[in-house]
């Protein structure tokens, strides 16, 4: 089937919406905690929906009755800790052996670039759910991975990827990974 | 009516949609410049709906046929500029006197005062439609002006807030005020 990006998380999301499972739920809940403790500003993009009709039932609300998925220009995910700029795109895969760069349209990396063109903080969280485990992996390195490989082999993310940490609370801890990039970048701007 | 925010302002741009009329279409097309030139990526959030239904007509795609619109809980716009946050709400006034501040919700208020907490750059793009002019104003002017007045006069954008330039490319150049905010928070940082 010829779904464009993301269709398939979302319809999924609806059907599952009160197990609170996944990856994008793990971020979210992450996300609200760092900003309830003060730590980081990191919120979700709504997912991009044009909409064609809309009805009016009563005077309380506006009905879409008419709508469909657009395919994303950007990641899922930007925000702000300590005056950086962040932003990060979210995917599972069920491959025990490697990540397929497939699932990373051409638009999303060209933002990717973009975003660390003009000086921010680009990753991807990854999680292979079989293995039960989430990796945060460099911008950078995608982009130049992509360039001469179709799939992120699992053993990159062991050796050039960060483990994430995944707990009660927070329950998948990222903010140490963007640490180590801030440190990245700040090297690169004095070397 | 009981609409919660930006609802009138997105059905109206569905009626409207290939007159390309309003502050939001110009701020669109300047961010468009903006990235095409290499100068900044900044994005529109896209707005935030509730799905509760979904259909699939054939194969290609998903078709919507129950949502409805949520209230923001951010701003309208976020995104880079040399390595800076920026993030910023765009709203039109027909006042032709001051910018009512009940066209910013509480949370949307946070929001602002979280950016600025984490060391970003917060701010409003107001347009006076009937005055034909576009201001920029900074949100700790905001926050501050809040705790004491329900509205935001025009000579409080005229003294403290940066008329913005429009043009036919960039067509709203916000990009110097932002440099100007800059400027002040290196100046907070070292003070």
């Amino acid at each position: 089937m010829n779904y464009p990006s993301g269709i398939m998380k979302k319809t999924t999301r609806i059907s599952h919406a009160n197990r609170g499972m996944g990856l994008e739920s793990d971020i979210n809940i992450t996300n609200k905690y760092y900003l309830d403790n003060n730590i980081a500003v990191v919120h979700k993009r709504p997912t991009s929906i044009t909409i064609k009709k809309v009805e009016y039932p009563n005077n309380k609300y506006t009905k879409i009755t008419d709508g469909y998925f657009k395919a994303a220009s950007t990641t899922d995910y930007n925000g702000l800790y300590k005056g950086y700029y962040i932003d990060f795109e979210a995917k599972e895969t069920t491959s025990k052996t490697s990540f397929p760069l497939s699932n990373i349209h051409s638009h999303q990396l060209k933002h990717i670039s973009n975003i660390i063109n003009h000086g921010g903080i680009a990753f991807l969280i990854v999680r292979f759910s079989k293995l039960n485990k989430t990796y945060a992996i460099n911008g950078n390195f995608v982009l130049e991975k992509i360039k001469i490989k179709k799939s992120i082999p699992i053993s990159d993310f062991e050796t050039f990827g960060e483990l994430l940490k995944e707990a009660y609370q927070p329950r998948l801890d990222y903010i140490k990974v963007i640490e180590k990039y801030i440190k990245e970048l700040q090297y690169e701007k004095h070397n």
